[in-house]
């Protein structure tokens, strides 16, 4: 097996370090086949991106619908740790890792041998009804993934197939919880289930979920309620008119402007209760709050412990449930393995939904909110239990290399050298902030925050945007400091050649 | 690599058929190891289900998640073709096959093929952001798996994930387009814009999508507000008024009752009228329709091809956009690849939607829907390509043994069995009704219908239900006669039991 997987990648592979790998895991130590693995030593560019392959096929597909959002066509047979090759042979360093969904960069050897290990044949060609007939090795697969990196406090875990449809079942299992609260142990009466089959009053309450400005938390209509970043997610679609806070913003280096933040913060929170209190009065009683950790989408905007500590309170103080969104946030990124760890909450969130590095969505929730009756938090797959194969390795490699740690010392260098470009550029760069590697800085204007982003790629560095004209970072957690070193020297290049 | 697949699955299994086709693939004749592939001859039953292993993985579940649901724990290295093997060792024939969505039954060799591929390894391990790193072979893949079987008629297809979130994709293609013909072709200004981000007017219209009694569409709010087939998948979740119409309950057999048929779907059709326009009045106009070809989850309702052809004239009529959902239908099932080919429409339909059986989720879609700005159908993942490259095998199977033509002449014999068994039983059994395998019939009572499924299960045969009383079956696309006379058989003993 080895051997055909050597010929087939050799073929069409410039560096072979993973077939290296494939053929010799045997002979090489780990921490060898590591190191190997990662040969890919800088960019190497050989034509303007999207360059002339990446057009065609862009054309081509166009036949079929719409390709704007389209930035490159991937070679992934040739992408390899924290470079991303695309199909006109360009080689990037990927800092933006298809965005932050790839934990351990591309092609990595832990991942190929779990796909190729023939004992898992049989869950990646047979996908079951998670809910009705789990596999025999399901309930092993939970403990040895989720659950093994379950955040403190919360032991229940369901799987899901995509971030939105973690937030959506999130949202349900709180209207549930919310719900049974309020019947006080009765069974739902004949009325009520009715009327909820023609979406009407009293099975279909009239309830609603809190949310933030520039939010952003997925794209179907109950996520998409919540939703406030961008207009493109938004315009024409009927959504319900669920409140919606202001998020912090808070003034960079946050040590500097310890008061102004807290002022703002604080700010916030009133607001929080007074929407609180007006959907109250409304009769739309807010059941629960939804909040990321940072803001990813709508401009990595941050917020301290003291305020999401601040949002528990609140949710206890009016019977709500806090649900923490850490699709994009979770994994590692931050420096912690969730994000929320950052924040000391007195007690866990009600519900943290996860997906993207998890490589399978789903959501953690409190004993509270397990539903009491069947096909409730349900479809027909559940997600998909062979991405947990790929996760058990995914965590294993975090632990092993700690790469935890990791994300928060090269977060810290990342963030020095954003920092440093400020001070260099303050025509052009402000705001300069992150959290492990969530790092971003404000661009003057959207023109100059696209034209770096434009001409970082075509120097070699695939880069994410956010917010109205935010650079965003996500690299993997494999990326190094010598990787940060790299990044920032080209970033210097660009803004140097800006700046003239 | 063969051996070394052999020797694993050898260890577990007790039948090694799969084993041997890997083996040997070379030296046997496709044909050949097609026939040794379906080896399991018949059911074999050892303890009650759900026997001691299922209850004990039930119980550790239990810890972490509601598991009324579950039906069996399944050991899907064992199962095979159209049988399923419980963790009991219970050997089952599978009518109901993961809720209808495996194509080839369990662990065809021609995706063990696929999945053991070193071409496709990459696929496998690195899942790309489809909407903006699409892979070099991605329009390859669309070309030779979704866009090889699209409905007539249709060109434009885009992925997802699963069967909710291609319902509420498809659904925002039609707000959109809708939207677009409203402002007739001016730019949507920056107070639509702005607005939308706050869940407001005008940029959040108010705008409605039509649904009926019974049907399921999936468990997103979009998707939710549009399913009404069973109170536990909408009780205490807010969703959306839209209008709600009357799917017809045609009498069966169909050929005899055809007066009385086009009477009651001529009725349904004018309650359709009357809600567009009394929602047009309500200012909250009707912009779609969504169907499902026959009503699954609701009960197996279904209609004639002249109700879907009044059903496309209604849109016609009044601006609105026919959207039929073939999640669970398509794919072969009906005994025309989409169930839909039935209607004998005038045109295509302006949406499909599929998943389960398609492995990949997505809709199909018409030129006029194709969204005219960039990130407006997307999300991170939108689906996952590996599926379309189990589906290209899918596929080619499916022409190369005219597996619709056999799900047609199967299904054709399973309904004349539920017909004898009805005459035989007309207290117990009614409205047997079919189209391809897509097969049901009415019990007398819930309690009925559920010891029949829960005698059947135990007699070795797993089989759904659907409605409030009714019998499913969804086989796979590779069930035959025999297993068809083996299902008549134990259901005849079931009944005969009951019957005493």
């Amino acid at each position: 097996m080895a051997l055909r997987f050597g010929t087939q990648l050799n073929k069409s592979a410039a560096c072979c370090v993973l077939i290296t790998r494939q053929m010799t895991t045997r002979q090489m130590t780990t921490k060898q086949a590591t190191a190997a693995f990662e040969d890919i030593e800088q960019p190497q560019m050989r034509t303007s991106v999207p360059g002339p392959k990446t057009k065609e096929l862009q054309a081509r597909l166009g036949r079929y619908q719409n390709t704007d959002a389209i930035h490159f066509f991937v070679d992934y047979n040739k992408s390899r740790g924290n470079y991303i090759v695309d199909v006109d042979g360009n080689v990037m360093l990927d800092v933006f890792t298809q965005i932050a969904s790839l934990p351990l960069g591309y092609n990595h050897p832990e991942l190929a041998s779990a796909m190729t290990d023939p004992k898992n044949l049989s869950t990646f060609i047979n996908r079951p009804a998670l809910g009705s007939y789990p596999p025999l090795d399901f309930v092993d697969q939970l403990e040895s993934s989720l659950l093994s990196v379950a955040p403190p406090g919360m032991s229940r875990v369901q799987t899901m197939g995509c971030g939105t449809c973690s937030i959506e079942s999130g949202q349900k299992a709180v209207f549930m919880a919310y719900q049974r609260k309020l019947r006080g142990g009765r069974q739902p009466t004949d009325e009520e289930k009715q009327s909820s089959l023609m979406n009407q009053l009293p099975g279909s309450p009239k309830v609603s979920f809190l949310s933030f400005k520039n939010s952003f938390h997925g794209r179907c209509m109950g996520a998409l309620a919540m939703s406030h970043a961008k207009w493109f997610h938004k315009l024409d679609f009927p959504v319900p008119d669920w409140p919606i806070a202001t998020f912090p913003r808070l003034r960079y280096p946050l040590e500097e402007f310890t008061r102004e933040n807290l002022a703002e913060e604080n700010r916030c929170l009133y607001e929080v209760c007074d929407l609180i209190e007006k959907f109250k009065a409304r009769g739309e009683p807010v059941v629960g709050i939804c909040v990321e950790p940072v803001q990813s989408e709508g401009g990595d905007h941050h917020a301290s412990a003291a305020f999401f500590q601040g949002l528990q309170d609140i949710c206890q103080k009016y019977g709500a449930y806090l649900m923490i969104d850490e699709v994009q946030t979770g994994c590692g990124a931050s420096g912690r393995f969730w994000a929320h760890d950052h924040f000391n909450l007195r007690k866990s969130p009600d519900v943290v939904t996860f997906s993207k590095k998890m490589l399978s969505g789903g959501f953690y929730f409190t004993e509270e909110l397990v539903p009491t009756e069947a096909y409730r938090i349900y479809n027909t797959w559940l997600g998909d239990n062979s991405k947990l194969i790929l996760l058990e390795k995914v965590i294993g490699e975090i632990k092993r290399d700690n790469l935890v740690a990791n994300a928060a010392k090269v977060g810290q260098t990342l963030l020095a050298g954003l920092k440093e470009m400020q001070q260099l550029y303050p025509a052009l760069l402000t705001n300069a902030r992150g959290l492990g590697t969530l790092c971003a800085v404000d661009v003057a204007t959207v023109e100059s925050r696209d034209k770096i982003i434009h001409t970082l790629r075509n120097k070699g560095v695939n880069i994410g945007g956010c917010g109205t004209s935010s650079l965003r970072l996500r690299p993997s957690l494999i990326f190094k400091e010598k990787h940060a070193s790299i990044f920032l020297d080209k970033l210097a290049s660009v803004l140097s050649e800006m700046a003239v």
